[in-house]
């Protein structure tokens, strides 16, 4: 008979609200994390918090976790990896390995793969902003999980900032770098990290640069008048093209677009609105299963837009930013038709076996 | 017993796609659609295509409806109305009327309420850039109309138009109107429409004027550089104030935010990029069914942004632009993820009334 279990590859938003989906639909889950933890990147990366309404991030995924614990119908293995994989609908042969060594060879109906995404490294290809060197210079990462500490400060003075910027697209909408796309949700948690900063410090002066302001649907008026009209975050259409040092600040120097001027505006703390890349794992998933990646090196899906979440491998979906950068109700929803479809295709080769007279059988 | 029927309410993307989820799940269906064919606002606006990948709409719309069409699984009922409901998840008691005024009264399971939107009335207050008093001045949907037909015309003379613009946020973030949010899909659906247009008539000038471009994600490059590199169309960062006759032509007059100063361009044609406002059926629906709406009208959802489909009322979910302003992607997202949650929860009350030893029952 076929497998009706269903493996889910990453334990980060998307995988557990996947694992949690099938198992709600009667489905047994085999739930497989790389880490020693799950939670997936806002637990790794220390998020403070979720976009739009500033949720504690460390305890929706920990009220996201506990919904899978401890649920007979969800194994879960922390540091495991697929390691081999072939087969299809109602009978995928997985290869899992254990951080130890060990290897399990297994039988799974369908496969989800919610191996999400990394943040931008800013020193990738040259190094951008001069953000290997100097301590002042961080990332839309490094200053989250400052804010999750409640302490922003100056790295090299442990003071407080009175003077604060965001440069938006960094690593994103770049052909320079080969990053062509959008990464989506910088706008949106860059404004957030500008309100919680002028929370925690109402007296500094916090600036965000950007090209255009991608505030869709509620995050305008959810955050973007919101930062402008309750705290007074200063947003200006304009290009920064380098930081300096000058003293014991930093400056910065571009092109202020607006004014059509050039601007040159010292700077206590620049952070780098860094976007999102394909994950490691996710470029190592893609070879483990021969699963296709499109043009930006995301895992590539079928049927856009009237399909979501179809790979090109029957039996094999896709839920979160493993396949293009997602904002967190993306990677929601998308977990959420992922599981139905992994379920649906697992029933259906069920009765399939059921109806066919068959000699010997197949599977497990 | 508790029923299994999932109601589904509108029979477009978002309820032929959930529709085809509950089925491929084992639950029955009961699609209801209040016009008297399936497919939407895709099919009834007479959409030529899908952004981003300029798929035929209608094609695709009919692959859809052919995909919910004779499953004995899925009963279709067109022309009517959900008029009256209540109960809970597992035995919800609602009327249906009939266009003819007959009415049926049935047990449902849980109910997914797929709506949509409306497009923002350009004179639904004060007339804003002569919609109603020049011929010449269209609407995206309009304008959609025409390309379906590949006819791509000056209304007043029927000639092709050599100098066209489009006029984005026309209706959303505009505080004025109580519009408040963006709409989320004007940016792309004018972008894709300028590049049909330039397919037609490639010596056309057409100019995109705009705040910011949100062209989130692969939009950035498969729609926005595609446009500017492939068919020159021209996007400039302006703010239009009044749209003008002067002579046989148009004139739109504002300001070039980008270069600082005033302009005052002839067209023969202008767009104007209407917004997503909640549809009368869905202002309906929430009387009908309790469903509380939120501060921009669109029916309220909770434990965003880790939950996208659950309304305040237990069993009734949302899916797609009923919702708030919405892509076809996360329509069908949001689809796929009501159908999980909504076979779910009947088969928990099944499962809850089969384990409970009851004298009597409820249920019918």
């Amino acid at each position: 008979m076929p497998s009706d279990t269903v493996l889910i590859i990453g334990g980060g938003p998307a995988g557990l609200y996947a694992a949690r989906s099938v198992a709600d639909l009667g489905a047994p889950v085999m739930l497989v994390e790389k880490r020693e933890h799950l939670g997936g990147t806002p637990v790794t990366a220390n998020y403070a918090s979720f976009t739009p309404h500033l949720e504690d991030a460390e305890t929706s995924m920990q009220r996201m976790v506990n919904e899978v614990s401890n649920d007979p119908q969800i194994e879960i293995l922390l540091q495991t990896r697929v390691t081999a994989g072939g087969g299809g609908p109602g009978d995928f042969a997985v290869t899992l390995a254990s951080r130890s060594g060990e290897t399990r060879e297994l039988s799974v109906g369908s496969i989800i793969v919610a191996t999400g995404f990394d943040h931008f490294d800013p020193g990738r290809e040259t190094q951008m902003y001069g953000y290997y060197e100097y301590e002042d210079v961080l990332t839309l990462v490094d200053a989250e999980k400052m804010l999750k500490a409640k302490q922003f400060v100056r790295p090299s003075t442990g003071e407080p900032p009175k003077r604060v910027c965001f440069i938006q697209c960094v690593g994103s909408r770049d052909r320079r770098l080969g990053n062509e796309y959008c990464s989506k949700v910088c706008c949106g948690v860059a404004t957030k990290e500008a309100i919680e900063i002028k929370e925690l410090l109402p007296d500094a002066k916090v600036f965000i640069f950007y090209i255009d302001m991608r505030m869709y649907g509620f995050w305008e008026d959810q955050l973007y008048w919101k930062a402008q009209e309750e705290h007074k975050v200063n947003f200006i259409r304009g290009i920064v093209t380098e930081v300096l040092r000058r003293g014991d600040s930093l400056v910065i120097k571009g092109e202020d677009t607006t004014m059509g001027r050039p601007m040159e505006i010292p700077m206590d703390v620049v952070i780098l609105s860094v976007g999102m890349v394909p994950s490691a794992g996710t470029i190592e998933i893609a070879k483990v299963l021969n699963l296709p990646r499109e043009r930006h090196g995301f895992l590539e899906t079928v049927g856009a837009p009237l399909d979501t979440v179809t790979t090109p491998v029957p039996g094999i979906f896709v839920a979160g930013a493993a396949a293009g950068p997602k904002d967190i109700e993306d990677s929601i929803s998308m977990a959420g038709t992922a599981a139905m479809k992994a379920v649906s295709i697992v029933r259906r080769q069920l009765r399939q076996a059921a109806t066919t007279v068959s000699a010997g059988g197949g599977g497990e």
